[in-house]
């Protein structure tokens, strides 16, 4: 299916990029951006992210072939509630989230039958949010996550793969949960930690602050709307690489003596190994 | 007192940074290089990070005003052991170790009264090693710890700190036992943690590595040897920021559910504001 009109429920960070993204390589696509904040939308019209801007969701899904929610996934339910009865048979959904069970789950109940729903998880960002800061490349050369289910009409699941091949990205198919477990030890965990990593520390120690502290924390500058929604939707996979970690770290304790000094030498040039072997 | 003769250490990526600096910022510096392997030394002199290269340290200190220890902390006690008997009266050592406690009481131990140590951790660096990545730029704008003691004489402490403010770095004075702490908290244990959280990862979600991981562990690209003698070497304070650490996490832990979403948020909200007022 060519998607003649797309509808972005969301105008932030993610949204407003594929805005510019998709009005830039989908030639005659029409693009529809739905949010509750006038400023908002009056800025992604101003940066040409959106054609269209609406704070009405019927208007906003109404004659769609594909909806993409791109706010926090704790208004997901809410969103999918209301624009149910305006969506054209038809239609495909799809969604920006960071997990994917619930989000699934929630769609397959609320959306009805004449609309298929796709997951996907663009796997990029930055700290930052806002459509101040879309970028029509922000998702060219990432990987994007989509979760079909076996019952997902295979046109529905191309569609939603083309979109964001079609602004760069390189699929990887999982089940929602297999999506969930691996994101909560690459992406979340990290954030998580990141965070505590900030918590702790003090004035003294923050004055010693370099470049490494920096880099390792920056994602800990995200928007705890966004991660309250992600970590409580995936506290179970989060919970899980946690405790992973502390069994790693508790190993790692262990080291911390000279007579296990070749062993700790083991584990840090392993690791080292792994880590430039990413790039 | 002016740096005529400057020994350095160690020609690695921070031996290799400061002798570029200091040729290029010191007047008529004359600038000695130690190593022991013939390739690194070549390549710092074909680099211009030296004038002068040797495997011989009685050479490498003999008539040196200023000593800088640039290898691995493992390796200060035998190395001050084998100059103490070369080092002219009234010459001063420093070193870049990344741990000063340890440090400092071996250096008092060892060098004879007639030369002055003064402990120094310039926080520049990055995962890379090896003399290649030396750049005379490297601490331009970082911070450098110095440890002097009470009974350091202030004419080496001056010395030490004009140095390291000549290749652009602000000083912050701390006692030794403070600086492993504080390191051991802003430094060392980011480091564990994201080495960990590299060591964890199995190939499928490996696959979803994004920028956010990558800047989270690049850290944990860094040089073995190295690491491992700051970890044994600052073990008592490593393991105190461990739990510390670990005693967020399990706070966080107690957050991930629906009842604790606004405790959550607030957690999430007040960390990301830390972390933005860093940069």
């Amino acid at each position: 299916m060519v998607i003649r009109r797309l509808s972005i429920i969301g105008v932030g960070l993610l949204g407003g990029s594929l805005g510019l993204a998709a009005k830039k390589l989908i030639n005659g696509c029409h693009v529809i951006g739905y949010g509750h904040r006038a400023m908002t939308l009056g800025k992604a019209i101003e940066m040409s992210a959106i054609d269209q801007a609406t704070q009405d969701l019927t208007e906003a899904v109404r004659d769609a072939d594909c909806v993409v929610l791109c706010t926090p996934v704790g208004m997901f339910q809410r969103l999918l509630t209301q624009m149910s009865p305006s969506l054209k048979p038809g239609a495909i959904v799809t969604d920006v989230g960071s997990t994917k069970r619930s989000v699934v789950e929630q769609a397959e109940k609320i959306l009805p039958e004449t609309v298929a729903f796709v997951g996907s998880h663009p796997m990029a960002g930055s700290e930052k949010r806002g459509v101040e800061f879309a970028r029509g490349d922000l998702f060219d050369g990432a990987v994007c996550i989509t979760t079909p289910l076996p019952t997902s009409p295979v046109d529905a699941v191309e569609t939603v793969e083309n979109l964001w091949k079609t602004v760069g990205m390189r699929i990887i198919r999982t089940t929602p949960i297999e999506h969930d477990q691996r994101v909560a030890l690459i992406s979340h965990l990290p954030h998580a930690v990141a965070a505590a990593m900030v918590a702790i520390q003090n004035d003294p120690s923050l004055a010693l602050a370099g470049k490494g502290f920096l880099d390792a924390t920056r994602i800990a500058a995200g928007d705890g709307t966004l991660w309250r929604d992600i970590f409580i939707d995936n506290s179970d996979a989060v919970r899980a690489s946690l405790g992973r970690l502390i069994q790693e770290l508790d190993h790692f304790a262990t080291l911390l003596r000279p007579e296990s000094a070749s062993q700790l030498k083991e584990w840090l040039d392993q690791i080292a190994d792994k880590r430039q072997s990413l790039s």
